[in-house]
Order: C-alpha cells, then structure tokens, then sequence
C-alpha cells in the first residue's frame, strides 16, 4: 500500500525582510516572487498528489485570521482542496501550531504521517523533493522523527546547520542526527562547508503524529494542556476551525526546534541535494532568480544597462523601472513603495520598514492590495474630500450589509454585473452602469455572477477612512 | 533714467538628461527640480520687476506648440504677464529663435535691450544676477554684445569656457572676451580653473536688439530672410504669435554661439561668482539641491539609511522611497517609472529612454500628467475594456465638443462644478454628482466656476485610446 502523507502547511507568519513585496498585511508566502505561482501555492502544490512510492492527502493548514481567505482564493487558483484551516488566534510560533496540527490529525487517523513545511520556501525540483520525502519513511515507520538536510553549496552563515553523526552516502538514505548547530560565523561556515557532514536546516518535518505527539509529551509537556483545549474548544466558521484565544494564550511561545526537536533522540535526518532557499532576504530571492552571466536579474520587464550583480523588479504593470551602471545593488519598485538597497544590507531590510512606522506610513505594513472575504479593493487616489478605489468580487461573493456617516459614494460596474441593494431596493447593476448611494443610505454590493465583478468606486465626503463603516450583517461574521 | 530690458525666455527644448522626471512632453524648465517653484517660473520671476538700476518689461517668450498652455498656466501661477509668446513651428536651435525675437523686439522698440536666458537654470542668488546685469548695461550702450561668464569652483568638463582677455577684477566689471573653448578635457579643465581668466559659458545675453541683429547680418545673413518673413507672416492664436511654418523651415539649424557670437568682435563678459548650475544631468540636480554631511540629498520623504552621496527622490505623494547602504547612487521614483543609477552615469540617463522608445513604453516621453489648454489629466489605471481617469479643468476653461464611437463615459465631480452638454442638454453638475455619455453622444465638459473643477472619468469600451475622438468645436482650435 502506498503510504499516504498529510501535509502540514505553515503559512500564518509574516516578516519583514523582503519588504515591499512582502508586508504584514500581506507576507511573502503569498506573493509570486521567483515564478509565476505564489510560494504557498507552490509548496501546496509540491506536497500534492500522488507518485508511485508515496500519495498526499489533502493538507491541513495552519494559518492568521487575517490570511485565511488569501488561503482559500489561493488554494482555490490551483484546485487544491484543503483538509482543514485551523486559524491561530495569535502566533505563538511553531512550536504550538504544529502540536495544533498533530493533535487535529491523530482524532482521525492515530497513524497519520505529518510532512510539516513552511510554505515560503523554495524548491525548484518538487519531484526531488519528494523522493526525500519517500526516502524518510522507512526511518519514520520505526518511529523516528524524521528532517530535511540541505548540502550546503556555500559557507551560508545566515542558517542553522544539522550535524549528522556520519557523512550521507550517495544514496541518499537517512542519518543519525548528532546535534543541531546554530547560525555559524563566516569561518566556521567554511569549515563546515568542507567537513561535509553538516547540512542546512530546513525546518521541515517527516513523522508520524502519535510520535511527535510523544515527544511533545516528553519534551514540552507544558504546551499539551493549552493546546488540546484550544483545539477542544475551537469553533467552526465558514469552513475554517478557530482555535479557542483563551487556552492558545497561555501556550508558551517557542519554535519547534527549542522545544522538541533539539531534545528529541530519535532523529533523522534525510539529506536533499538539490536546490534550496527560505528566501530570507532580496539577496536570496536574486540568487533563485537564476542572475545571468553579469549577475543580473530583471523582472517585469525592467531594464538593466551596464550592470553587475543586481537585481531590478518593477513589481506593477504601470511602472517602469531602468538601472544604469549600478554593482550590487537590488531594487523593487511597487505602486506605493520602492526599495533600493545595497545587496550586501539584505538583512537591514527591516529597517526600512521601522523608518516608515516611525513616520506612519501605511506602506509598512499594508499592502496595496487590500484583501477581504468577498475580494479585494485598491485606492487609485486618495484628494481633497475624495478617494477612488478599484474593487473586485469574486463570484457569489458579498459585501456587508453597511452604512457610511462622512461619504457618498458612486458605484460604476467596469465588468461582470453586480447585485446592488440600497436601502429597500435592490437592482442588478452591469458594465457601463452606475449607482449612487447617498450618504446615510443602507446598502450592499454582492456578485450573483459566475465571473469577477469589477466596479470603481467613487468616494465624495469630509472623511474617507476605512472605519467610517457601520455593518448590519456580514457573511463573514464582521458585524 | 532705469534702463527698462526685455527678457527673452527660451522654453521650446527638452532633453531626456533628467529622465524621468523631465520627457519630451513636459521637459525640466516646466518642472519644480530644486525649491518649490519650477525652473521657467524661477527664471521668469528673476528677470521681472524693478531694482534701482534696472527694470525689467514684460518677457518675450519662445516655446513650441506643445508647451505653450504650460506657458501661460505657469506665468499665470506667478503673476507674471508675458509681453508675447512666440511659437515656433519646429524646433531649429537657439539662432532662429533669438533672432525671431529681436525683430519683434525692434518692431516695437528701435532701442530695445533684450536679456536672452535659457530657462532651465537654476541661479539661487537672483539679486547677484540682476546686480550682474547691471554691471553690464555699460557696455550694452557702447554696442557690445554682452555674455556672462561663471567662475568655475571645479575642473567641470561639462560646460564650454570664456577666456578673457584678463583676469575678472573684484569690482566684476565687464571684461573683453579673448575667444571661445569647446568643452574640455579634465587635464584642461583643472589648468583653466587653475589659470583664473576662464569662464564657464552660460549661454546667457545682453545686447541691445539692434546690435544683435546688426551681428547676424554681418555673421549669418542667411537666417535673416527666413526669419523676418517667418514672423511677418506670424499667425496670432488665442494670444500666441504662432511664426509661420513655411519660411521657418528654410532657417539653418544653428546654434546662437557658432552663427553669431563666435565670430563677433565686440563681444563682452560679465563676471558671475555667485552659484549658478544648468542642471545637465542627475548629479547636477543633487549638487544644487544641498547634500548633507553624508553627501546625502533626500525629497519628498524619501528615507536615506547608511548612504553617503546619493540623490534620493520620491516625485509621487503616493510613493515611499527607501535607500539602505547606497553609494553614489540616485534613484528618482515617479508614478509611472523608476530610474536608479550610478552617480558617475549622469550623462548616460539618455540611454534608458533610448531603452524604453525601443520597447514603447510610453514613459519614454510622456508625462503621467498629460497638460491640455483647458488644464490636465492623468490616467488612474487602464483594465481590460476600461479606463479610469483623473481630469482637472481651470476656470472659465472648456474641452472640445466631441463624441467617441467606441466608448461611454460616466464623469463624477469631486471637487467644483462643472458644465456639462450632453448632445442638446446642458446641466450643472456639482460635487459628488455625476453624469453619463453614452456611447456616441456628442458631449462638452466646461468649467464655469471661479474654482478648479477635479472629476473622476471612468470610460468603458472596447478601446479606450486617446484617438477616439471626434471633436465638433474647439476654442482652443483643435478641430
């Protein structure tokens, strides 16, 4: 029988080191930043399907309140049905979200097999990958706890590293763990580099949910208690399951490494010599890029002249980007915000976005690109008593039912057709058709269609601020 | 009695050397590059009123066709009335264009003193310069033909060079010129800065209009025909005086300093020690614009972090600009377009547009803001079968009576009121209140207020270029 795998997809954090592509309100995993799927979509996609020495079941997903519709519209974009969502109420790091998982997995199936994965990696060769994957099993059949080692192919001082207990032959088979080793200096990199029985921790996990569940038991004890309540406790909301904020508040906050993994004696460790990256800054997402012969990577059609070693993205259609006689320099140009960098200050990237805090700009944390249940709206504008705004629905999507104390607003549908109701009336708006609502008027945007709705919104008003909103009802359980 | 002078103002050129922030359509002098105002206007404001030894008239202006709304919006914006605006039919160098100019000047004023500048300089000390030209007028009444010449403070190779006949004393009385220097090398530029009777050439004159054209019929007698019969068949239009195009274009393509003043004998130099700069090029702008200590030149909150002699410009309200670690870096980021480049490529910014022509992109030339007679507008974003748009209207102004085949329009005003035809209808629609033109409805759009009137266009439509238009009636004569 083919074993069946269920993946653990990781997806509820967010930094800040690959700022403006990646914000707060809107992380790295879901952005498309080496390709044309996002990184969740591809890691989802990865541990998807099945092969002839492994299947994987539908992936249970751990993420944000504020991701979680991104997740669905992703995982939708891919045809990927997830088994479950559960929402983290707050994040405590991963230590308690995969317990979360574990806990999830084993109420159905007590032999359930975990590949637990962040999902803003990247791994070029899925079918390598999972060919690992299917070499950790005899290991995890025994009842190991099984790792993924990356060969380092350079002194990287910017990971952690596993010391196996002997070099990895060439079949690849699992190794004994010997200890995990913290981020190295530039010299102990190289040395590690040449002793060839260290390899990069990648954070990715292999095993059987009653064992890990065990050593949890064993070297954690104190996350079981709050989160088997969280999980007791959790409410099913459209699909997705809310893990209760009272006992997830008391689960201590610590990565699965600290907590288990460090401790844990079973370990294995399968080695993957294909490519890899965490892509944990801009230098990295240049070097998966595939630079050419002078080290440039353009995206979007930017234009790069007499250049080295640099990366130029121009992340909008609208925006044109040239670089000029630049060495080592990466610059990413959006709609709202434009980094440029020296590639050596990668890791200094956050301090672009403490500046911007510092003097309140929303581009910090918010992305252009406002997402929401129903869709997603951008500001074209923002004047003197009036903001413009692109919104789309999805299909069979809905606006609250909402009101407005300071605007007026225009609605003209550019495509699809919109259900619109305003105060007792409700009307079926078209492309090329408008609607006014009036300031005070109780009303609702809705998509009956089997297409995107695309509408522009006028806004006319002494305030324009997002909270300038009463709901009465929402299918989103917002009011 | 105060000598009164006519300035000349040349505004028909346009350089790519500040892309993207100066382009064909709306070059640098009409743009605000250093302090609040724009370039013209900075020039226009220096060379107007009255001091105790001078007394400047109304200037005569030289613009084409396509900046002459610019023209008038920006002197109206200042105050300033011009005393005529000639239009050129083409651009043919700065000979033709003088010399236009001190036809009309004499036609009117047999002893006219003109000052002829370029306007795209930056002077920051306008009462050293007017101080400058009254030193000069001595000379002017004994029929020179009078330059002015700024000591260098660095080996520049950019610039061409006076050389004196003797060192300039300190009083900064004119002195006679030796010859004329092409631009040099950098070994000649540091002995001429070295030797102390070299000046950079500013390509600004003061003569008398009947001198000046007494020097071309001496030095270049074949553009006087041309030219004379170029302005006495001069059209007046809407208040400009457009040359006639025929005999305009049989004028030699000539600058001012090979057809005339290389060759004349009396020519005169006025010392300059203030700070003077023609902003040729990036590195121009952030030497005038005051770095800081660093070297460190920041605008419209853009953020420097760790830099050291980088030019840091942000030209959208909309746009963040962060910079970590740069070195002789400039990156100047607009709505539509990012330029980044090496301090030491200043001059090469030309090739980015060549770069951008070759793959149309029309930030090669256009401006996001596209200004029209009646005042401007900006495209919001363009989507499939849809266009939003922002458009500005002055006061009193008026767009054409027109119609398009392959487009509606819905119009909302946000800001003023504004007259609106639509086919035998005409109706006031103010703030927060919108209109629809149906596809083929032959419509106006007017300003009748004493307020700029703002609306929000959004079009729908197959295509939505700006060549579907058919216009019925033009007060700006574009039918």
């Amino acid at each position: 029988m083919t074993p069946m795998i269920t993946p653990v997809l990781l997806c509820g954090g967010s930094g800040t080191r690959l700022w403006p592509l990646s914000r707060k309100s809107y992380p790295k995993q879901f952005v498309p930043l080496v390709g044309e799927e996002t990184l969740f979509q591809a890691s989802a996609k990865r541990l998807s399907g099945r092969a002839s020495d492994l299947a994987f079941a539908a992936p249970l997903v751990l993420t944000n309140s504020d991701f979680r519709f991104i997740v669905t519209e992703q995982l939708m974009a891919i045809g990927i049905d997830p088994g479950a969502i559960l929402i983290e109420p707050e994040g405590r790091n991963t230590a308690p979200a995969i317990l979360a998982a574990a806990l999830h997995a084993v109420a159905t199936d007590p032999e359930a097999v975990l590949l637990i994965a962040p999902s803003d990696h990247v791994v070029p060769d899925a079918e390598a990958f999972r060919a690992a994957v299917a070499r950790g099993l005899g290991a995890v059949a025994q009842g190991d706890l099984v790792t993924f080692g990356i060969t380092p192919d350079r002194p990287e001082t910017g990971y952690g590293y596993l010391e196996l207990a002997s070099a990895p032959d060439a079949s690849g088979a699992p190794v004994k763990l010997k200890r995990f080793v913290e981020k190295p200096d530039a010299a102990r990199a190289a040395e590690m580099l040449a002793e060839g029985s260290f390899l990069w921790n990648a954070g990715i996990f292999l095993t059987r949910a009653r064992d890990l569940l065990a050593a949890f038991e064993t070297h954690a004890a104190g996350l079981m208690a709050p989160v088997t309540a969280a999980l007791a406790e959790a409410k099913p909301d459209l699909g997705f399951l809310r893990l209760a904020p009272g006992p997830w508040s008391e689960a201590p906050d610590i990565s699965i490494d600290y907590a288990v993994m460090e401790k844990a004696p079973n370990l294995s460790v399968v080695p993957f010599t294909a490519a890899w990256s965490d892509l944990g800054g801009w230098d990295a997402v240049w070097r998966e890029s595939g630079p050419d012969a002078q080290g440039v990577v353009t995206s979007n059609g930017a234009i790069a002249i007499d250049c080295e070693n640099t990366l130029l993205r121009s992340d909008s259609d609208r925006l044109e980007v040239v670089g000029i006689g630049l060495k080592n320099v990466m610059a990413v140009a959006m709609n709202d915000a434009v980094l440029v960098a020296d590639m050596s200050r990668a890791q200094d990237v956050k301090l672009a976005v403490e500046a911007l805090k510092k003097k309140g700009a929303a581009q910090a944390t918010h992305f252009p690109k406002d997402h929401r249940p129903w869709g997603w709206f951008e500001s074209l504008v923002v004047g003197n008593r009036f903001q413009v705004k692109r919104i789309l629905v999805h299909p069979g999507a809905a606006l609250s039912l909402q009101s407005h104390f300071h605007r007026s607003e225009h609605w003209i549908v550019v495509e699809g057709t919109a259900r619109v109701t305003v105060d007792d009336k409700v009307t079926l708006v078209t492309e090329n058709q408008s609607v006014y609502l009036p300031l005070g008027c109780v009303h609702r945007m809705e998509n009956p269609g089997r297409v995107p709705m695309v509408l522009i919104e006028v806004q006319t008003g002494a305030y324009v601020g997002e909270d300038d909103i009463v709901r009465y009802e929402d299918v989103y359980a917002r009011t």
